[in-house]
């Protein structure tokens, strides 16, 4: 099998309204905003996090005070987010069929979108982020206003120039982990890499996905 | 700017139903099935709309009978589907503004989408394919069951072996486009396009349609 470049994605709709409802519970609903579905990969670092947020909250993608549109971000607008953990965005196709192979790991994932909602709530205002219930069988119920959605992914797509540098740098993480138990080298992961990279807090590209077919 | 390659895009978000209201009026809406929100590109042809038809209605994101997950397809379960434009999935972000140059223009769109929703109708059931109004400022109500949301692309990603050969024929065109009016080139592309390449009617190169917002 090929090495695949696995990046985050994001799904950002812009709402009128949103909710998550578990069983009959509704256990969170926006009004105005963005209904983000996050899918992390396992090769994901607190680079591909902070890109990911960053583009989040300050993405243009409503109107302001005179129509003039995709000029307010989320942030200008105070608006919500409602941020939901979405694996299958990790997809391969085996044919018809959907792998998630990509994934990172749920006892993984788990705080490390933890730590992504807490970058959030730090950055805009913690009570206009809201949250699903992770690793829990959910409704979503999105009214898409537009329709308006964005694909984002963390900037190591086909067209970005750094793609040979992360291809790189995941070789060497991969010749890492060969000679280390599997949990010290993915915990070490992403402290490793923001160290060792002098553009980690530099702004941002935005790219286009790919998706393998079988 | 370097050059992108572009793809067709679609947002698929399994849904337990779904609806589209231009204004006061409610234009369609679906029980289970399928979500679809499609990107279509400048680049797009017959063929990357054959092959995102296939996959959307083939795609196993259904439980069996058995509730084992992944399994069946929404034209094993004969699910509906709601297919809605989205051109804004054809973004390129410059820093946070997005840029919707990559999307096909709205004159050539339309009746390109609507023969992606002609081969998903002729593939699936005429009734159990649903539309929302091309171009109107719509709210899409989508209530995605789990979350499952995938992304899907036309094949012409990084690790795609046709993509060397995609962007040759990008080359041709736009090679041809140089010597010839542009509004005659732009309408011969699909046509020109299908006639030199002897792999058109075996599989998928569409195109993406695309509204444009103001």
């Amino acid at each position: 099998m090929p090495e695949a470049v696995t990046t985050m994605k994001a799904i950002i709709q812009r709402v009128t309204k949103a909710s998550v409802t578990v069983g009959e519970e509704q256990v969170s609903s926006i009004g105005r905003g963005l209904c983000v579905l996050l899918g992390i990969s396992v090769e994901d670092t607190h680079r591909d996090a902070e890109y990911i947020v960053r583009k989040i909250l300050n993405l243009r993608l409503f109107e302001d005070e005179n129509g003039r549109a995709w000029s307010k971000s989320v942030m200008d607008k105070e608006f919500e987010v409602l941020c939901v953990s979405q694996f299958t965005l990790q997809c391969i196709l085996k044919g018809n069929k959907p792998d998630f192979h990509a994934a990172m790991p749920a006892e993984l994932a788990e705080p490390f979108y933890n730590s992504i909602l807490e970058n959030m709530r730090s950055t805009h205002k913690p009570e206009l982020i809201k949250d699903g219930k992770f690793g829990a069988y959910m409704q979503v119920n999105i009214q898409n206003d537009g329709p308006v959605t964005i694909e984002l992914t963390s900037p190591t797509g086909p067209t970005d120039p750094k793609q040979l540098s992360k291809q790189e740098k995941q070789q060497q993480r991969k010749e890492k982990t060969r000679t280390k138990g599997p949990s010290e080298s993915s915990r070490e992961k992403g402290g490793q890499r923001s160290r060792q990279d002098p553009n980690a807090s530099s702004g941002a590209e935005g790219d286009v996905s790919s998706e393998r077919e079988s």
